[in-house]
Protein backbone atom coordinates (compact mmCIF):
# COMPACT_ATOMS: atom_id res chain seq x y z
CA UNK A 1 0.00 0.00 0.00
CA UNK A 2 2.64 2.57 0.88
CA UNK A 3 4.08 1.64 -2.63
CA UNK A 4 1.01 2.33 -4.48
CA UNK A 5 0.70 5.97 -2.38
CA UNK A 6 4.14 6.92 -3.43
CA UNK A 7 3.43 5.87 -6.81
CA UNK A 8 0.39 8.04 -6.43
CA UNK A 9 2.01 10.66 -5.52
CA UNK A 10 5.05 10.65 -8.19
CA UNK A 11 2.41 10.51 -10.91
CA UNK A 12 0.41 13.81 -9.39
CA UNK A 13 3.68 15.03 -9.29
CA UNK A 14 5.43 14.47 -12.54
CA UNK A 15 1.63 15.26 -14.27
CA UNK A 16 1.57 18.96 -12.46
CA UNK A 17 5.10 19.40 -13.48
CA UNK A 18 4.25 18.18 -16.98
CA UNK A 19 1.17 20.16 -17.54
CA UNK A 20 3.46 23.54 -16.10
CA UNK A 21 6.61 23.10 -17.92
CA UNK A 22 7.01 26.78 -19.63
CA UNK A 23 3.42 26.82 -19.58
CA UNK A 24 4.04 30.13 -17.69
CA UNK A 25 6.91 33.11 -18.45
CA UNK A 26 10.20 31.62 -16.32
CA UNK A 27 12.06 35.54 -16.02
CA UNK A 28 15.58 35.65 -15.90
CA UNK A 29 16.17 38.91 -15.44
CA UNK A 30 14.14 42.46 -15.60
CA UNK A 31 13.63 41.77 -19.44
CA UNK A 32 14.79 38.21 -20.52
CA UNK A 33 12.96 34.99 -20.20
CA UNK A 34 13.70 31.66 -20.49
CA UNK A 35 12.51 30.68 -24.61
CA UNK A 36 9.74 28.12 -24.44
CA UNK A 37 11.20 25.36 -26.59
CA UNK A 38 8.02 23.26 -26.17
CA UNK A 39 5.78 25.94 -27.72
CA UNK A 40 4.75 23.20 -30.66
CA UNK A 41 3.10 21.29 -27.90
CA UNK A 42 1.19 24.18 -26.80
CA UNK A 43 -2.54 25.04 -28.22
CA UNK A 44 -2.37 25.98 -31.82
CA UNK A 45 -4.81 29.14 -32.39
CA UNK A 46 -4.44 29.83 -36.04
CA UNK A 47 -2.28 30.30 -39.48
CA UNK A 48 -2.10 32.89 -41.83
CA UNK A 49 -0.02 32.62 -45.52
CA UNK A 50 1.32 36.22 -46.36
CA UNK A 51 -0.89 38.32 -44.07
CA UNK A 52 -0.42 41.66 -45.06
CA UNK A 53 -1.34 44.72 -42.37
CA UNK A 54 0.61 47.63 -44.55
CA UNK A 55 -0.21 48.64 -48.35
CA UNK A 56 -0.66 45.56 -50.42
CA UNK A 57 1.81 46.64 -53.10
CA UNK A 58 4.35 45.12 -50.21
CA UNK A 59 2.70 41.93 -50.74
CA UNK A 60 1.53 41.28 -54.60
CA UNK A 61 4.73 40.55 -56.03
CA UNK A 62 5.52 37.85 -52.65
CA UNK A 63 5.61 34.55 -55.16
CA UNK A 64 6.84 32.57 -51.69
CA UNK A 65 5.04 34.32 -48.36
CA UNK A 66 5.73 33.19 -45.24
CA UNK A 67 3.07 30.59 -43.15
CA UNK A 68 2.47 32.36 -39.60
CA UNK A 69 1.56 30.17 -36.64
CA UNK A 70 -0.37 31.30 -33.39
CA UNK A 71 0.06 29.10 -30.33
CA UNK A 72 -0.82 29.76 -26.58
CA UNK A 73 -0.18 28.32 -23.75
CA UNK A 74 -2.69 25.94 -22.25
CA UNK A 75 -3.51 27.25 -18.98
CA UNK A 76 -3.81 30.59 -20.76
CA UNK A 77 -6.44 28.74 -23.20
CA UNK A 78 -8.08 26.97 -20.57
CA UNK A 79 -8.98 30.23 -18.77
CA UNK A 80 -10.08 31.58 -22.32
CA UNK A 81 -12.77 29.11 -22.65
CA UNK A 82 -13.94 30.02 -19.37
CA UNK A 83 -13.82 33.41 -19.11
CA UNK A 84 -13.09 35.16 -23.18
CA UNK A 85 -9.96 36.76 -21.12
CA UNK A 86 -6.52 36.27 -20.81
CA UNK A 87 -5.02 35.77 -17.65
CA UNK A 88 -1.86 37.08 -15.84
CA UNK A 89 1.36 35.03 -17.14
CA UNK A 90 -0.30 34.36 -20.71
CA UNK A 91 2.03 33.50 -23.62
CA UNK A 92 1.63 33.40 -26.54
CA UNK A 93 3.95 32.36 -29.50
CA UNK A 94 3.95 33.97 -33.37
CA UNK A 95 6.32 31.59 -35.49
CA UNK A 96 7.11 31.88 -39.25
CA UNK A 97 7.46 29.17 -41.29
CA UNK A 98 8.62 29.73 -45.16
CA UNK A 99 6.52 28.00 -47.56
CA UNK A 100 6.83 25.70 -50.77
CA UNK A 101 4.61 24.82 -53.74
CA UNK A 102 6.15 21.93 -55.47
CA UNK A 103 7.52 18.78 -53.45
CA UNK A 104 6.56 15.36 -53.17
CA UNK A 105 2.96 15.01 -54.96
CA UNK A 106 2.09 18.64 -54.30
CA UNK A 107 2.21 20.76 -57.48
CA UNK A 108 0.63 23.89 -56.58
CA UNK A 109 -0.52 26.01 -53.11
CA UNK A 110 1.29 26.55 -50.56
CA UNK A 111 2.88 23.72 -47.62
CA UNK A 112 5.07 24.98 -45.07
CA UNK A 113 8.87 24.45 -44.50
CA UNK A 114 11.90 25.60 -42.52
CA UNK A 115 10.92 27.76 -38.90
CA UNK A 116 12.33 31.56 -39.96
CA UNK A 117 12.00 32.69 -36.69
CA UNK A 118 9.40 32.90 -33.76
CA UNK A 119 8.65 35.68 -31.22
CA UNK A 120 6.77 35.66 -27.87
CA UNK A 121 4.40 37.86 -26.03
CA UNK A 122 3.34 37.90 -22.69
CA UNK A 123 0.67 39.59 -20.07
CA UNK A 124 2.23 40.48 -16.55
CA UNK A 125 0.66 43.36 -15.17
CA UNK A 126 3.03 43.96 -12.64
CA UNK A 127 5.65 43.68 -14.67
CA UNK A 128 5.04 45.59 -17.48
CA UNK A 129 4.02 49.18 -17.76
CA UNK A 130 0.86 50.38 -20.52
CA UNK A 131 -1.39 47.36 -20.50
CA UNK A 132 1.08 44.78 -19.12
CA UNK A 133 1.53 42.97 -22.25
CA UNK A 134 5.40 42.56 -23.73
CA UNK A 135 7.31 41.06 -26.53
CA UNK A 136 10.40 38.91 -26.95
CA UNK A 137 12.59 38.13 -29.90
CA UNK A 138 14.83 34.69 -28.98
CA UNK A 139 18.15 34.70 -28.77
CA UNK A 140 19.48 31.50 -28.24
CA UNK A 141 18.10 30.06 -24.58
CA UNK A 142 16.61 33.18 -23.26
CA UNK A 143 14.62 35.76 -25.15
CA UNK A 144 15.44 39.44 -25.21
CA UNK A 145 12.17 42.12 -24.47
CA UNK A 146 11.76 43.83 -27.91
CA UNK A 147 12.09 47.80 -27.30
CA UNK A 148 9.12 49.75 -26.96
CA UNK A 149 9.55 51.27 -29.99
CA UNK A 150 8.42 48.38 -32.44
CA UNK A 151 5.41 49.07 -33.74
CA UNK A 152 3.58 45.98 -31.88
CA UNK A 153 3.28 48.00 -29.15
CA UNK A 154 1.17 49.79 -30.76
CA UNK A 155 -0.47 48.20 -33.55
CA UNK A 156 -1.89 45.61 -31.17
CA UNK A 157 -3.63 47.32 -28.90
CA UNK A 158 -5.40 49.59 -31.38
CA UNK A 159 -6.00 46.38 -33.28
CA UNK A 160 -6.47 43.52 -31.12
CA UNK A 161 -9.96 42.07 -30.82
CA UNK A 162 -9.89 40.93 -27.26
CA UNK A 163 -7.47 42.45 -25.15
CA UNK A 164 -3.39 42.85 -27.22
CA UNK A 165 -4.40 39.75 -29.36
CA UNK A 166 -5.93 38.83 -32.49
CA UNK A 167 -8.46 37.14 -31.49
CA UNK A 168 -10.62 38.03 -34.72
CA UNK A 169 -7.94 35.90 -36.44
CA UNK A 170 -8.67 32.87 -34.58
CA UNK A 171 -11.30 30.96 -35.38
CA UNK A 172 -12.03 28.96 -32.80
CA UNK A 173 -11.69 31.51 -30.21
CA UNK A 174 -13.94 34.21 -31.90
CA UNK A 175 -16.98 32.65 -30.81
CA UNK A 176 -16.31 32.45 -27.45
CA UNK A 177 -15.16 36.36 -26.70
CA UNK A 178 -18.53 37.10 -28.81
CA UNK A 179 -20.74 35.19 -25.95
CA UNK A 180 -18.53 36.06 -23.33
CA UNK A 181 -18.89 39.75 -24.38
CA UNK A 182 -14.59 40.69 -24.32
CA UNK A 183 -14.82 41.92 -27.83
CA UNK A 184 -13.67 45.20 -28.73
CA UNK A 185 -15.28 47.49 -30.96
CA UNK A 186 -13.76 47.20 -33.80
CA UNK A 187 -12.50 49.90 -35.86
CA UNK B 1 -2.39 12.64 6.04
CA UNK B 2 -5.51 10.47 4.57
CA UNK B 3 -6.80 13.28 3.06
CA UNK B 4 -3.42 14.45 1.76
CA UNK B 5 -3.20 10.61 -0.01
CA UNK B 6 -6.85 10.79 -1.31
CA UNK B 7 -5.90 14.42 -2.74
CA UNK B 8 -3.06 12.92 -4.49
CA UNK B 9 -4.51 9.75 -5.76
CA UNK B 10 -7.71 11.96 -6.92
CA UNK B 11 -5.18 14.23 -9.02
CA UNK B 12 -3.25 11.85 -10.47
CA UNK B 13 -6.67 9.91 -12.08
CA UNK B 14 -7.56 13.36 -12.79
CA UNK B 15 -4.47 13.97 -14.74
CA UNK B 16 -4.63 10.50 -16.79
CA UNK B 17 -8.33 10.76 -17.43
CA UNK B 18 -7.50 14.44 -19.10
CA UNK B 19 -4.40 13.18 -20.67
CA UNK B 20 -6.39 10.27 -22.44
CA UNK B 21 -9.90 11.63 -23.17
CA UNK B 22 -9.74 11.33 -27.01
CA UNK B 23 -6.52 10.37 -27.39
CA UNK B 24 -6.93 6.66 -28.86
CA UNK B 25 -10.25 5.95 -30.80
CA UNK B 26 -13.14 4.60 -29.36
CA UNK B 27 -15.38 2.23 -31.89
CA UNK B 28 -19.15 2.42 -31.51
CA UNK B 29 -19.50 -0.32 -34.00
CA UNK B 30 -17.05 -2.33 -36.65
CA UNK B 31 -17.34 0.72 -39.04
CA UNK B 32 -17.64 3.70 -36.89
CA UNK B 33 -15.69 5.72 -33.94
CA UNK B 34 -16.69 8.30 -31.26
CA UNK B 35 -15.95 11.64 -33.22
CA UNK B 36 -12.81 13.22 -31.13
CA UNK B 37 -14.14 16.87 -30.22
CA UNK B 38 -11.12 17.96 -28.98
CA UNK B 39 -9.13 17.33 -31.65
CA UNK B 40 -7.81 20.99 -31.69
CA UNK B 41 -6.01 20.53 -28.03
CA UNK B 42 -4.04 17.55 -29.81
CA UNK B 43 -0.40 18.58 -31.25
CA UNK B 44 -0.65 20.73 -34.34
CA UNK B 45 1.47 19.28 -37.23
CA UNK B 46 0.97 21.69 -40.35
CA UNK B 47 -0.66 23.25 -42.62
CA UNK B 48 -1.80 24.20 -45.97
CA UNK B 49 -3.25 26.51 -48.35
CA UNK B 50 -4.84 25.27 -51.87
CA UNK B 51 -2.64 22.42 -51.81
CA UNK B 52 -3.08 20.43 -54.87
CA UNK B 53 -2.22 16.84 -55.70
CA UNK B 54 -4.04 16.84 -59.40
CA UNK B 55 -3.20 19.11 -62.15
CA UNK B 56 -1.91 22.13 -61.86
CA UNK B 57 -5.21 23.69 -63.57
CA UNK B 58 -7.66 22.22 -60.58
CA UNK B 59 -6.23 25.01 -58.46
CA UNK B 60 -4.80 27.81 -60.79
CA UNK B 61 -8.34 29.74 -60.85
CA UNK B 62 -8.56 29.37 -57.13
CA UNK B 63 -9.39 32.46 -55.99
CA UNK B 64 -10.26 31.71 -52.54
CA UNK B 65 -7.96 28.31 -51.81
CA UNK B 66 -8.92 26.44 -48.54
CA UNK B 67 -6.39 25.86 -45.53
CA UNK B 68 -5.58 22.48 -44.17
CA UNK B 69 -4.39 21.90 -40.59
CA UNK B 70 -3.31 18.75 -39.68
CA UNK B 71 -3.41 17.14 -35.82
CA UNK B 72 -2.29 14.27 -34.24
CA UNK B 73 -3.03 12.93 -30.77
CA UNK B 74 -0.70 13.33 -28.06
CA UNK B 75 0.34 9.89 -27.29
CA UNK B 76 0.98 8.70 -30.41
CA UNK B 77 3.07 12.23 -31.14
CA UNK B 78 5.12 11.22 -28.16
CA UNK B 79 5.77 7.95 -29.05
CA UNK B 80 7.09 9.44 -32.45
CA UNK B 81 9.52 11.91 -31.03
CA UNK B 82 10.43 8.71 -29.69
CA UNK B 83 11.04 5.88 -32.76
CA UNK B 84 9.88 7.95 -35.45
CA UNK B 85 7.11 5.59 -35.85
CA UNK B 86 3.06 5.56 -35.46
CA UNK B 87 2.16 3.57 -32.83
CA UNK B 88 -1.29 1.06 -32.45
CA UNK B 89 -4.52 3.30 -32.18
CA UNK B 90 -2.81 6.72 -33.50
CA UNK B 91 -5.31 9.05 -34.81
CA UNK B 92 -4.73 12.30 -37.04
CA UNK B 93 -7.32 14.96 -37.84
CA UNK B 94 -7.53 16.67 -41.07
CA UNK B 95 -9.31 20.15 -41.18
CA UNK B 96 -10.35 22.15 -43.55
CA UNK B 97 -10.91 25.71 -43.32
CA UNK B 98 -12.33 28.56 -45.38
CA UNK B 99 -9.68 31.54 -46.14
CA UNK B 100 -10.18 35.14 -45.92
CA UNK B 101 -7.95 37.61 -47.35
CA UNK B 102 -9.64 41.10 -46.40
CA UNK B 103 -10.44 41.34 -42.91
CA UNK B 104 -10.16 44.07 -39.49
CA UNK B 105 -6.63 45.38 -40.21
CA UNK B 106 -5.11 42.29 -43.23
CA UNK B 107 -5.42 43.75 -46.56
CA UNK B 108 -3.50 40.78 -48.52
CA UNK B 109 -2.75 37.23 -48.10
CA UNK B 110 -4.97 34.82 -46.38
CA UNK B 111 -6.18 34.31 -43.39
CA UNK B 112 -8.31 31.24 -41.56
CA UNK B 113 -11.93 31.45 -40.84
CA UNK B 114 -14.69 28.92 -41.02
CA UNK B 115 -14.38 25.03 -40.34
CA UNK B 116 -15.56 23.57 -43.99
CA UNK B 117 -15.07 19.97 -42.86
CA UNK B 118 -12.57 17.52 -40.66
CA UNK B 119 -11.80 13.82 -41.40
CA UNK B 120 -10.09 11.09 -38.51
CA UNK B 121 -7.50 9.05 -39.91
CA UNK B 122 -7.11 5.98 -37.58
CA UNK B 123 -4.28 2.97 -37.30
CA UNK B 124 -5.26 -0.29 -36.14
CA UNK B 125 -3.93 -3.18 -37.21
CA UNK B 126 -5.86 -6.08 -35.81
CA UNK B 127 -9.33 -4.19 -36.88
CA UNK B 128 -8.46 -2.51 -40.12
CA UNK B 129 -7.24 -5.07 -43.54
CA UNK B 130 -3.95 -3.64 -45.85
CA UNK B 131 -1.91 -1.72 -43.86
CA UNK B 132 -4.10 -1.13 -41.04
CA UNK B 133 -4.83 2.75 -41.27
CA UNK B 134 -8.80 3.72 -41.85
CA UNK B 135 -10.21 7.27 -42.75
CA UNK B 136 -13.94 8.26 -41.51
CA UNK B 137 -15.46 11.09 -41.93
CA UNK B 138 -17.79 12.48 -39.04
CA UNK B 139 -21.77 12.18 -38.92
CA UNK B 140 -22.96 14.22 -35.47
CA UNK B 141 -21.24 12.35 -32.59
CA UNK B 142 -19.74 9.39 -34.49
CA UNK B 143 -17.97 8.94 -37.52
CA UNK B 144 -18.25 6.31 -40.22
CA UNK B 145 -15.52 4.47 -42.04
CA UNK B 146 -14.82 6.30 -45.76
CA UNK B 147 -15.45 3.29 -48.41
CA UNK B 148 -12.25 1.64 -49.33
CA UNK B 149 -12.63 2.64 -52.91
CA UNK B 150 -11.91 6.11 -51.76
CA UNK B 151 -8.61 7.91 -53.10
CA UNK B 152 -7.21 8.10 -49.64
CA UNK B 153 -6.64 4.49 -49.02
CA UNK B 154 -4.10 4.21 -53.04
CA UNK B 155 -2.46 7.89 -52.04
CA UNK B 156 -1.60 7.78 -48.85
CA UNK B 157 0.27 4.60 -48.46
CA UNK B 158 1.97 5.41 -51.82
CA UNK B 159 2.94 8.20 -51.13
CA UNK B 160 3.45 8.98 -47.31
CA UNK B 161 6.71 9.21 -46.24
CA UNK B 162 6.29 7.68 -42.93
CA UNK B 163 4.00 4.57 -43.07
CA UNK B 164 -0.10 5.91 -44.24
CA UNK B 165 1.31 9.96 -43.57
CA UNK B 166 2.40 12.80 -44.87
CA UNK B 167 5.49 13.30 -42.57
CA UNK B 168 7.09 15.46 -45.73
CA UNK B 169 5.32 17.74 -45.15
CA UNK B 170 5.40 18.11 -41.27
CA UNK B 171 8.44 19.80 -40.52
CA UNK B 172 8.92 19.45 -37.08
CA UNK B 173 8.71 15.81 -37.38
CA UNK B 174 10.66 15.07 -40.62
CA UNK B 175 13.81 15.85 -39.48
CA UNK B 176 13.13 12.77 -36.57
CA UNK B 177 12.10 10.26 -39.54
CA UNK B 178 15.24 11.12 -41.16
CA UNK B 179 17.40 10.40 -37.44
CA UNK B 180 14.95 7.68 -37.01
CA UNK B 181 15.51 5.87 -40.39
CA UNK B 182 11.74 5.59 -40.68
CA UNK B 183 11.45 7.69 -43.68
CA UNK B 184 10.65 5.63 -46.86
CA UNK B 185 12.15 5.66 -50.23
CA UNK B 186 10.35 9.05 -52.40
CA UNK B 187 9.49 8.39 -55.67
Amino acid sequence: MKTLITIALGAATVAVLLAQSSDTPQFTGKDELVVPNDYREWIYLSSGLGMTYGPIADASADRSPMFDNVFVAPTAYRAFLSTGKWPEKTMFVLEARSSNSKGSINNAGHYQTDRMGFEIEVKDTARFPGNGWAFFAPQGKTAKMIPRTASCYTCHPANGAVDNTFVQFYPTLLPIAKEKGTLKAQP
